[in-house]
């Protein structure tokens, strides 16, 4: 019998096929043709081809826009918004508006066309959180900007459309209606039991332990009660934190490790899935407001289509204590 | 510079990208493989691989379940809930869980393999349409049923595992979120003006004229202001109408005529994309409840990714009002 569950978070409900289950090792992700670094403009001695960076962590003695860096933040060349000018708004009846102004970066994670974020040294990969969160607290100063979304996209029907490792972020002129809702039910959980819904939701992870992938003193990574994808994991500060931007060093560090580790066992599971990692994080410039950031890594094998476009509801042939299960199995490398 | 334009029933953010614009021709959708025919489980001949019929408009005199048939519907043989057993809640913590009692159906709209709904008959489209109307009805007595979700995949990338043209019904035992969401804003817009929301976005849109497709005596079907895909329709009632299931004889043939020449168009301007029909309704039994359904059609030429997923905003590349304007200049053959 299938069961219908609710995420206490976002209150959407999931159909959980418990009989017809598929464990992960029965998806057969598309096949990939890998382009290869011919002609790839986020790799060295390319550096012209994409705007000037922004921010780069690069050898002593390199000059910008040129190799010898680890980590390089450029514009986006094809910016869904575009930075110029003051937030202008217009109503023309019922319908409103606003002027297309934002920030659109990419994060190139590394100089190797071939190396994911899972594969990279640990100290390179704490490198590439270092530049999120630089870019994050750089822009949450620009007073126009409410929200900074910043995530990969893994394989191209995941929406990657160059296959070197790279993640984004795109700072927005208002809030995003996804995290007002969210924030809605964090604050009124809290009016009712006084205390923080996610921090719940990690304490019963920790005891349920079914759905925990992996945890060490910060961080915690486990499969979501009301998985909407296969394998769906959920990355979350066991520190009570509302926004990425205060995020400490010796937290970076434990958050590339569980990243590493949790992107790894995904993809030695899956056969190396197409994925989205989204950040979900307070407002910016909301100090102790009541919020609880995580990354979400959310892999793409099944299809969103009209039931799930009509209802907002979701379709998971793999309940995630299955995932959970299969996704502990693996053994990684050392 | 880019728009970011607010769709007035969900509130939902999207950004659409004015400059780099991209006409419909622009796309190149998937290539699908055709797999014809062969052991097609939906085509004459093959009634006993589908589980019995539960409707089927059929030649006088044929039996169920053998060839003769228009229109036939059955259960689905891989059902996303099961139809046995009362709704049972149970709550552990904070999570909630509900028994998986359902009903999923496919309606089989005919039995030629190859043509889609979009070239049937007038008349036989129509029974395609009094097929979805009876099933709601009928599911609509079932008490332990609270909302009928109607679709169509079109094409493997929007979901659709056999190429028979088909659609679907999906019978939950509570109000998808996605609903109540809806019905909460409909309703505080009727607070605030006395009126309906979608009544006025029917008159706003005939009035501004750029993005209608096409209407008739009782239906308008226009590129919705804040578009979240390119392409996408909405088809909806110009009659006041909570529900889809009050639907009279003489609006389904007109309904008939608009999705066709809807579908027609777009088919033709963007060589046979991928797409969801999804209907919107208000929940079962509930009367003279303040909505009004209609259909949306979502191509789906674009990918969902980290941003969406993480702001429920769109990143749309085709401004509805040049959408509209390239399925305007499609000639349809008479």
């Amino acid at each position: 019998m299938p069961e219908i569950r609710q995420d206490p978070v976002s209150q959407r409900w999931v159909i959980i096929a418990t009989e017809r289950a598929k464990r992960p090792s029965d998806f057969k992700p598309p096949h990939k043709e890998k382009k290869g670094n011919v002609g790839c403009p986020f790799c060295p001695g390319h550096e012209k081809e994409t705007p000037p960076e922004v921010l780069a962590f690069r050898d002593v003695g390199t000059e910008p826009d040129t190799p010898g860096w680890q980590v390089r933040v450029v514009p986006n060349k094809f910016a869904a918004l575009t930075a110029g000018g003051e937030v202008a708004g217009e109503r023309n009846g019922i319908y409103q508006t606003l002027s297309g102004t934002g920030v659109h970066e990419v994060i190139i994670e590394g100089p190797d066309h071939d190396t994911y974020f899972a594969d990279l040294a640990p100290e390179h990969a704490v490198l590439v959180l270092k530049a999120w969160r630089q870019r994050y607290l750089q822009l949450e100063r620009d007073e126009r900007m409410h929200y900074v979304q910043l995530f990969k996209n893994h394989g191209p029907t995941a929406g990657a459309s160059l296959e070197h490792p790279h993640s984004q972020l795109i700072a927005t002129p208002l809030v995003p209606a996804a995290v007002t809702a969210e924030m809605t039910r964090i604050r009124a959980y809290w009016k009712e039991k006084d205390k923080c819904l996610f921090c719940d939701i990690v304490d019963a992870e920790l005891k349920t332990g079914t759905r925990v992938i992996a945890f060490n003193d910060e961080f915690l990574a486990f499969c979501p009660f009301a998985s909407r994808f296969p394998m769906e994991m959920w990355i979350i500060s066991r520190r009570h934190q509302a926004s990425f931007g205060a995020c400490e060093d010796d937290q970076l560090v434990q958050l590339a490790a569980i990243l590493q580790e949790t992107l790894s066992r995904l993809k030695q599971a899956a056969n190396d899935p197409p994925f989205n990692l989204v950040l979900h994080t307070a407002p910016l410039r909301q100090g102790e407001v009541i919020y609880h950031w995580h990354f979400e890594i959310l892999p793409r094998l099944t299809i969103v289509a009209g039931f799930e476009w009509g209802t907002d509801m979701y379709i998971n042939p793999t309940p995630p204590e299955i995932a959970a299960q299969s996704l502990n199995e693996i053994s990684l490398k050392p």
